[in-house]
Order: structure tokens, then sequence, then C-alpha cells
């Protein structure tokens, strides 16, 4: 009894003095957005409904976070949404939804919170961005995938948005940028030296003329290979905060992973990040303290073979959030600051013998 | 037939050299552990028969080693083991097996042997390490896991003691830890500062406490993503014989593996060692020469989906040891000290066109 | 309309400037070895078709490449190729193909191409590095795979010359190599110095002998553990080229990666390759622009568990045959010279007011 005693003291005394809480609270919104028209394959809009699923909020909630859960945008489709230039998919509805999700983000950045986007497809990083700025104009983007989604609406093969949001962000890229319907409320919000892209492997021979041209910084996974994910973090915050501290942006395409362990997903490529890279990304970006805004995108449940890749997809998708807001492999997300104590190992023996 | 005999010449002369026995031979004894009540899930037990079926005494003979094989210990297991401090599991069956565990290892040490404990649950090293203490009371412990296993009995959630090995053993954590019933044979025989942690990605925050507090030396896998398993390996070597050569515990929780290779385990956790990093970590150890004792625990061939998984993880297991005794990448674990020659290209050439 | 055609103007600037092709374009000879009589297991001769099937010819294509597919050469087996020393398995039936492989890769490279031969077993390395030698006495070799492949014919264990071709070619060895029915022809054309191993993981006694003694370069999955690919490549660079600038000679084994991504293989080995660092290796070579030959060997699709298991072997090796020449993770492999505009804003503007 005594031993008992004395450790639910030490368990009240811990929550007397909120130990179980992380080190630092964060206040997080959650906003779903069901996204699907920036690309041609059915299910995307089911992501944010599988993160939710996987757990997320919970997970978020267990590391001391206060979330904001503000469910999932409605996004009307425009009707007539016709083809621009006969190759461009739904700009009118894309352009829509990317300026509803602008103001949900800007309204959750002004309120105070770190804002994380569900998606849904990359081309909802238009809106994501785009509100983020409106309150934080100098924020900096890391941009974790598989390509660099910054094709013009005049070199794009596909006609898809999500492998364009980049072009229509860039101020450097405007006068190659035609105005699409749909897009009159976008301003452009980065320069060129406000991006860092990691896990680059499948870009387009435009997307490389504008990266080189323009003086994008990347790593892709041949500089993974080459520098190890340790120097890259380094130069990454180098790039992005080497003169001043910024507010971060981290939109992360689920097909940044391999698809060996991302498989759920509408446009995987071989050879992508490993789990532990992923997390050293996010565990990195989580301890600089300027994470703003996430963006986790292209989670399809649809594409899964089986239950089994669906599941192992959206968890780590929920792995990479968690990472950001504190979960850590070194198990520092909670604080503990005393063990307990025996209260005496005499009464410790006596109970014990009075139990054989 | 002069060639032929040229190259029984040869063999013979190396076999009269003994040219197939590794440069150095070791004596390895094999102790059974099947202790299973330091955790929850059925299986453990039959760790050691999977893997002596999985070849290991005959992987060991194949490099040379000299194999005494002591059977599996008989654990008996105390009868009315109620809970201690109504959550610590089996708490008398875990002390008197790990009792009757380190007679054994103590007697194969004293006996020249190099000893390999096959789990089993980690619980186990309770016995293994006292028992190589008793004869090296200066013995460095390497512990490869995904888990820190140092809950005290007072911090632990789960009740489960292979959870909390470590703070037995600790000299610096005795007044943090009660004394259980069945526990009072063991004395703590490590000092902080004798154990480096390799692989950690579970760590709670009790456990991170004492990390931190008392000093332990650890790269958990963000170490190893960070540092890289080369000098992971060499600053394990610096913290353990930077002032002197001692004797080495490797206690290996196959946990530590990714579950992608070692699936039929209790607890595992994504993010793991891969197979080449395991296998790095124990050539470097059998480098060193200084090896004296092995714990290779926690496989369970019940946890495995498939028969296949349950190979997978046995034979990963058996190649860890084996690696511990000399196995190599690089096919240096066998001398060979002259190419055969033959006899006479002439003859060879005679020979050839009667046979054509 | 307008915005179209000023695209279609672009398009057509970038047609007549050629801008769609590598900023290098290869001439490549594919030539077809479907030899398997330098191992035991059935399957290895379709090698050739498999990676047909995979795409070879259109993806080498894509990346400009003039293809010149010479088909699959007619390897005859001799007949009574009765075993040589009691355990070599068809000398004359091996030695035969490779001197008609041999014959084919000299004519390819004489003719200008770069030559691509793709078997079949890894003996017929002893064609086609002959063929090659005889036009460029000065290549160096990269042997990529997880054996050693340079047992003598006096000490394999297997008896399958898929083990010793290096044996035959090498220089220094020839006092150790008996003459064998069938290899007349060929002559050592390689020195130790010519040659650096990557992958290697699974050596036996003999063939360590020999890498220590006749000082050749390897770096074993080991050595990438412990430097990284990129300290790897550095290294291997200087070894073949610090000198001077020489052809290289690519052999690839497939079994270098590792089994988990080409399991349709003869002799697997775990702990390979990883699919980014055989990209890596690749792209490097490709980089120095002194590639002059490539093998690709020991693709087998009878030996894949499933379908699955052969297309992603076969899958792979294209990937690294398109590597070599020129295929890039990142899009530079075509050159793109100048971004398309919109022809005017308006224009766009009113355009889709029409259309709205």
């Amino acid at each position: 009894m005594a031993l008992r005693s004395g450790f639910a003291r030490v368990l009240r005394k811990q929550a007397d003095a909120g130990l179980q809480l992380p080190k630092q609270a964060h206040s997080v919104a959650l906003v779903g957005a069901p996204l699907s028209r920036g690309q041609k394959r059915r299910g995307v809009d089911h992501g944010p409904a599988t993160l939710r699923a996987a757990g997320l909020v919970e997970r978020l909630a267990g590391l001391g976070c206060q979330v904001h859960d503000f469910g999932d945008l409605n996004f009307t489709q425009v009707p007539n949404d016709e083809l621009y230039n006969n190759l461009i998919l739904y700009p009118r509805s894309v352009g829509l939804a990317s300026q509803v999700l602008a103001d949900a983000v800007s309204r959750a950045v002004a309120a105070g919170h770190s804002c994380v986007t569900i998606g849904g497809d990359h081309s909802l990083a238009l809106g994501s961005v785009s509100g983020h700025a409106r309150q934080c104009p100098h924020l900096g983007v890391i941009w974790v995938d598989a390509h660099a989604d910054i094709n013009t609406p005049l070199t794009t093969q596909s006609g898809s948005l999500h492998g364009q949001p980049l072009s229509f962000l860039l101020r450097e890229l405007q006068d190659k940028v035609p105005q699409l319907p749909g897009f009159s409320w976008l301003k452009p919000c980065l320069s060129a030296s406000d991006i860092v892209y990691i896990g680059l492997r499948d870009v387009d021979p435009a997307e490389y003329y504008i990266l080189k041209n323009y003086d994008i910084q990347y790593f892709s996974m041949r500089d993974i290979d080459r520098l190890g994910i340790q120097k890259v973090m380094e130069r990454t915050f180098e790039q992005l905060m080497g003169r001043r501290q910024r507010p971060i942006h981290l939109s992360f395409d689920i097909d940044a992973f391999d698809p060996s362990l991302a498989p759920a997903t509408g446009t995987p490529v071989l050879g992508g990040l490993t789990y532990r890279e992923g997390m050293y990304i996010t565990e990195e970006i989580h301890n600089t303290g300027m994470l703003s805004a996430v963006d986790m995108v292209e989670v399809n449940p649809l594409l899964g073979a089986s239950q089994e890749e669906v599941n192992a997809t959206a968890s780590l998708a929920v792995d990479v959030i968690a990472t950001c807001f504190g979960q850590t492999r070194e198990g520092a997300h909670t604080a503990f600051d005393e063990l307990p104590t025996p209260s005496s190992p005499d009464e410790s023996d006596s109970e014990e013998q009075v139990r054989i």
C-alpha cells in the first residue's frame, strides 16, 4: 500500500505540474481539403477522411496539441468547367476550391494556430500557400515531393493542375503563366529563393529548365544519396533561414516516400524517401520551432492494392504530421521530471513476504 | 589425371595446414533460455527451438566455432506468482529463471567459452548480464533494441519485466527500484557509463528521463540517420573501450531491425535497422576481438503472419549471431593460403584433346 | 486561339532546334546473349526476351539513343560437351558462345556504337569484355555484383563458369588457370588494376585470396555501408581514371541489388544494393562520358515467385541500362531551352470570358 500510494503521489504531482504535456503545446487547426479536380484519378478526395480514420486527431492530441478541427471544406464543382486551352482540366473548380481554402488557412493562421491542411491533391497548395502568405508574407516553403509541380499551363503534358501549383505561386514566372478562369483571385506570393524541394526524382524537361534558370534550390533523391539527409536538411535551413528566422510552410506529397511505403497514391515513383528519412526531415523542421503550416496531400485510399496498403499509407501520413508537431523517436515528446522512489524498501519487502 | 591429382595435393596440403578453419576459432557455449514471462504474448518461449531449426549450430560450426550446446534451460513457473504492486507480471518466475540463467552463463564464461543466450524475452538479460558480470566485472554492454528496456517497476505502464531489465542492473538506479519478490539474488552490476544503446526509436518519457539524467550513451535511429552507422560504431567503441579493452556483452533484441525484416516479434516499431546496418554492427563488434557474450531475444514464431515471415526473422537472428563469430560479407571468414596451379598446361591440353 | 497558336509556335521552334533530343545522343548496339550454360538453373536464356518485353528498346529510344538492335545471338550447344576435370560444366558451349559474342561486341564497338549485351548468365562477360578489349585495349571494368566471379577452374566448388569469368580475363592469373576446351580463342585482356568491384557480399575463400593477393580494388556492401555510395564511386573513378580517361566496361549482375528488388535471379544474396544506390552508380558512370559497353546479366524470368517479381526485376534492369544512357532523376535527360509565353494576357482573358 505504501508503495502504491507513493506511486500515486508522484503521479499526482506530475499531473499537477502538467508533466505529461509536451514542453511546448501547439494549437493546431485541422482543415480537410477534399480536392480532387487537380488530377484525373478517383479517390483522392477521400484523403481527409482516411487520415482522420487513421487517428490523426488523437495522435496530435496525444502529443499535447490543442486540435481545432475545422472539418472538411465544401468544394462545389463549378458547372460547365470546360478545359482551358483544350488541355487544362477543371480550372474553375480548382481555382474556386483553392480560393475557399486560402480563406480558411488565412483565418486559422490569423487566429494563432498552426494550420494543417489534409488533401486532396497537390493543387490545393495554391490555396494553402496563398492563405498562409496572406498572414505571413515572408514564409519559406519546403516542398517534399517526387515531382516538382512547377509546370506552367503552357508546358504541362498532362493538363492536371496538381502538377502546376508552384508556377502560379512564383513571382518570377508570372509572364510565363496565362490567367486561368477561376484564378483571378490568386496573387503570386513566393520568390524562387523562398522554396526548397526535397525528394525530386521525376522532373519534366520544362520543370528542370525552370529549376535551373530561376535558381531554385532542390535536393533530388540523387542529392540525398550523395549528401545524406542530415546535410540536406542543414542546407535547406541555410537557404531558407540563413539570414533570418521565418515561418515555414511544409507542403508534403506522400509520393515523396518510396512506393513500397506509400503505395496508395496517384503518381508513385520508384526510389523514394525511406521512412527514416521522412521522419528525420520532419523532426528537423519541428526542431526549428518555425513550422507554421503543413499540407499533407495525395493519399488516395482507392489506389491501394489492399486495405493494408491504404492503412500503411495513411499511417505514414499521420506519422509525418505527428512528427511535425513534436513526436520524436527519442521519447522526448513529453516531459518527465522526477523518478518515483520506493517509499521504503523494508515496507516493500514485508509486503512481499506477506504475499509469498 | 595429372591435374586432378595436383588439385588433390593442394587440398590435402590445405587440410594439413588447417586452412579451412577460421583464423581464430571460437569456443561457443549455446544456452537456450525459453523465458516468456517477461511479457504478455504467447510464443517467445519457442524462440530457442526456432533459432536451432534455422541452423544456428551448423552455421557456427561452419565458421569453425566449437559449439557447446547446453540445450534449453528448464524454467519452472513459480506457483502463485501474483502481480507485484498490482502491476508487475510474474516477478518470481522471471526472477528465478534469470537466476538459473545467470548461473549457466557464469559457468560457461568461466569455462572459457563465449556464451550465446538465445531467448526468450529480453527480461532474460537480468540473468545473462548478471552471470557474465560475475566472471567479467568490467564488461561493457551494447544494447541493440528499438526500446530502452529501462523502466523501473514504478514507471512501467505495461507491467512487463522485459521492458525493465536495465533498471535492475544499473547501480545508479537502485534507490529508484523496489525489491521485487524473486529478485533478492540480483545485484546491480553495471554503471551508466558501461552501456551503449543502438537502434532506439520507442522510448517512454521516464526512460528518456533516465537516459538523459544518468548520462547514458545512446544512438537512436535518428542518430543513425544523422551520423551513419560507421560513426555510430566508432563512438560506441570510444565510449566503451576508449580507456581500456574490456569484454563486451551484446544484448540484441531482434526488434531493433525494421519490422519488414523481423516481423515475428512482439513489439515491432517502424523505422528500424536495415539488414546491412545489423551486419555492420556485428561485424564491427566481432572485429574488436572482445565479444564475450551475446543475447539474441524476442524472436517469437507465433507472431509471424506466415511461415515465411517466421523463417526470415529466425534467419536474420542467425545471421546476427554468425556475424558475431566471424561470418563476413567479404569472405575472409576462412583462411586460404595458396592458389592451386595446373600441373602442366601441356598435359591439360593433351587431356582435353583426348576428351574432345 | 492566339494562345494556342503561340504554344504551337513555341513547340515548332523547339522541334526545329531538336530540343526534345538529349544533349548528347548515343548510338547504342543491343546484343542479346541468351547464354545459360554457365550455370545450372533453367530460364536465364530468356533474359534477353524479358528485358525487351520490359520496354528496353523504347526506353533507350525515348532518351534519344539511336538503338541498333542486333537481335539475339544464336548459341548452338556443342554436342558431347563433357565436364572438364569432372567438375566444370559445359566448357565448350560456354567457350564457343563467348567467342561468338566477342566477335559481335567487337564489331559493334568498331562501328562506333556503345554496346549493350543483355544476358544470359555472367559467363558471357568472357565474350563481351574480350570483344570490347579487342577495340579498346585500355578499357577499365566496373563489375557490379554480389559475387566476385573470379574462381579459377581449380578453386570453384560449383563447377559453374558464371562464377569464374574474371579468372580467365586476368593476365596475372594465367599460370593458375588451365586451358579449357573451347577456350583456346580467349586471351586474357585485363590487369588486376583494371577492375573495380562494387556490391560484393558473398565471396569464396579462394576469391578473397585472389582479391587480396592480386590487389584488386573492391567495394563490398560493408564498404558501401562504411563509406557511402558517393565516396565509393569517387574512389572507383580514381582507381580507373586517376591517370587518364579510358573506356569503361560496366558488367552489371542484377543480383547486386537486394533480393527484395531483384528476386528473379539465380543466386540472390541478402543485404544488396538499394534501388537508389543502383541508380547513383549508373548516373555517375554515365556522367563520366566514357561508358563504352554494358553487360546486364542474370535476370531469370523462371525464378520469380510471381509475374510481379519478374516484372520488377526486369524493370529494374531496364532502369539500370537507361540510366547508363542518360536517364536521370533530375529530369535533365532532354534539353529544353525556352519557356512558352502567353501571347497576350488580354486575349487570354477575353477568350475565357467567352468560354464561361
